[in-house]
């Protein structure tokens, strides 16, 4: 998870909302505000200050990296993946975006009466074969059965422990202004490839989702001497929810050019048909490293070794000026600012 | 959790269910055929074998323990503890049978849409409290929305990260012909305070939960060194669920003595009224401890300095026939054979 240690800028107190929207787990303003007035106020006096996608633990004389998330996408299987290896990408994605080498998940199923007990072998086998697939091992579980109406056929949430072999401290605010910010790929692929499944969209072929372990490609930026400022990968909000996190953290600004942001044409038809902007559409395999602009061509080099990071770009770079946090050069040249998601477009994703 | 890393005699395959039944979530035969039909079958070829409450791994030149579970609980406050309380106990609890020091805790929260914030808030401020108390942080965290009706109000997952600082090995196979059994409280008492409040039944005086951490009390027998060979803390399935698991476990028999296990007045009436064996209810603040005969009295001694073992007592013998696996004494001599739980009588206690 990532609950930004910002004061966000919220303009949408918890005070306003007496109950729990759909929106308030939709990556956007909504889930911060949540984050912020609910959690961190409780958890956050004597939780470390918590601004990776896993938290940094100092244990035994050395670094492990520590994450939690719960799936709940629908349908359980789509085009390029399903709820178990969904669980077990975005575990290991966040122990790799804190630079940490990910080696155990924990698994708890929450089960609502009535699954067919098919359903969960096929999606327990997926997810072995996507933590064999990354070298990572489950090592704990737990089961619990709901009855019939109280869940929804299946939730998963793994943990995961990860050890920090590098040095480097990434971390939002070691983002300096001057940093190249690049994307591992193309964005808005897995958000569109469940949402066509769910509205019985058709294209000539299925949009596959994007969803992938991003460990190894970390890990060899990393080790080939990058200077990684900070990382971040995409999830519930899409690249414009990551960019304002981390303008925010980092007191600084962002902009970005709009050309440089690869989109397929299927994901942008599929926006368009259902009025979604493919910059707030949640990946499952990419993410954003914010590094120093020296180091660019060497990065991409990197990263275009392996699958996921094959389609890597420099999008923009980090400006000292803040007047926005973040805008975005369209093709004419045209500015403009690309706030934070607010509602929630897109419920059920991840 | 745990999945005992036994070939429990399971007369049940799952071939045998094509769904999944509440049952598979009571900690009985069904839910131990289950983790072994499904779970293990698929993790289990890379996960290392995993006899404990929770998983022990080295890593940094030491030892971690690490564990999950997911709490389902209702009604989500019951007299003694809520849902929150017990998310984080029920954490604690596996890291300390692994005789771990708990020190970092992980919740997810799958939250269904319409949950009014102020009992959020309630649940958070609860964790946050048995967290303080127990000394150990919630250092990261997850939030998901789910529909109305694809829910039920709360569900929270939380893992947890201990250091297993003794030299000690904790485990069923450690487990020996004349060691004595420990139970560190009266047995019951958890399930019969929530179900009392689900059934609407009325004592003279609420039966409370005996919801409580537990690793100070384990890290103090540790530290007296009491020969300690397992610890199980007692959940679903109840006492009889543990002995069941460790006498298969060790290949052992098991010979407890009735009278010798404290069960209250109240539980008691409150099992005869709705039919349960109090030795089959759950426990979210007991264990067993499976020690050298020799070093009872002083274990007993340690145990009663703690306010949740402070009942502690001495309830049988591990013996070297096997012919049944858990016989139970009951106080007229007679002599009765304590099997696994096989259904669920007690939905959603934890």
């Amino acid at each position: 998870m990532s609950p930004p240690d910002v004061t966000l800028s919220c303009p949408l107190p918890i005070e306003r909302y007496p109950q729990v929207l759909l929106a308030h787990g939709g990556g956007g303003k909504l889930m911060h505000g949540l984050i912020h007035d609910v959690f961190l106020k409780s958890f956050g006096g004597q939780a470390p200050r918590c601004p990776h996608d896993a938290t940094v633990l100092e244990v035994l004389g050395g670094r492990i990296a520590f994450t939690t998330d719960s799936f709940v996408v629908r349908p359980l299987f789509f085009p390029g993946g399903d709820l178990g290896s969904l669980a077990v990408h975005g575990t290991i994605n966040d122990l790799a975006m804190a630079g940490a080498r990910p080696l155990w998940l924990s698994a708890a199923f929450i089960i609502e009466e009535g699954l067919p007990m098919e359903t969960l072998g096929r999606i327990v086998a997926s997810m072995q074969e996507a933590a064999r697939l990354a070298n990572v091992t489950i090592v704990t579980g737990d089961t619990k059965v709901v009855e019939k109406g109280k869940g929804d056929s299946l939730f998963i949430t793994t943990a995961g422990i990860g050890v920090v072999e590098s040095d480097q401290n990434i971390h939002p605010q070691n983002v300096r202004a001057g940093d190249a910010i690049l994307v591992s790929g193309d964005v808005g692929r897995h958000g569109m490839a469940v949402m066509s499944v769910r509205e019985g969209l058709e294209f000539e072929s299925a949009i596959k989702s994007d969803s992938a372990p991003l460990a190894e490609v970390v890990l060899a930026l990393l080790s080939a001497g990058v200077d990684v400022h900070c990382l971040r990968d995409i999830t519930r909000g899409g690249l414009t929810a990551v960019l304002n996190e981390i303008a925010e953290a980092a007191e600084l600004g962002i902009l970005v050019d709009e050309a440089q942001i690869p989109v397929r044409d299927d994901v942008k038809a599929a926006c368009e048909i259902l009025g979604l902007d493919p910059l707030q559409v949640a990946c499952e395999g990419r993410f954003v490293a914010f590094i120093s602009e020296k180091d660019v061509s060497r990065a991409l080099e990197v990263m275009g070794l392996f699958a996921p990071a094959k389609g890597a770009r420099r999008i923009g770079q980090v400006r000292a000026d803040r007047d926005t946090l973040v805008t975005v050069k369209s093709g004419i040249g045209a500015r403009r600012i690309l706030d934070m998601p607010t509602g929630e477009q897109l419920p059920r994703i991840c």
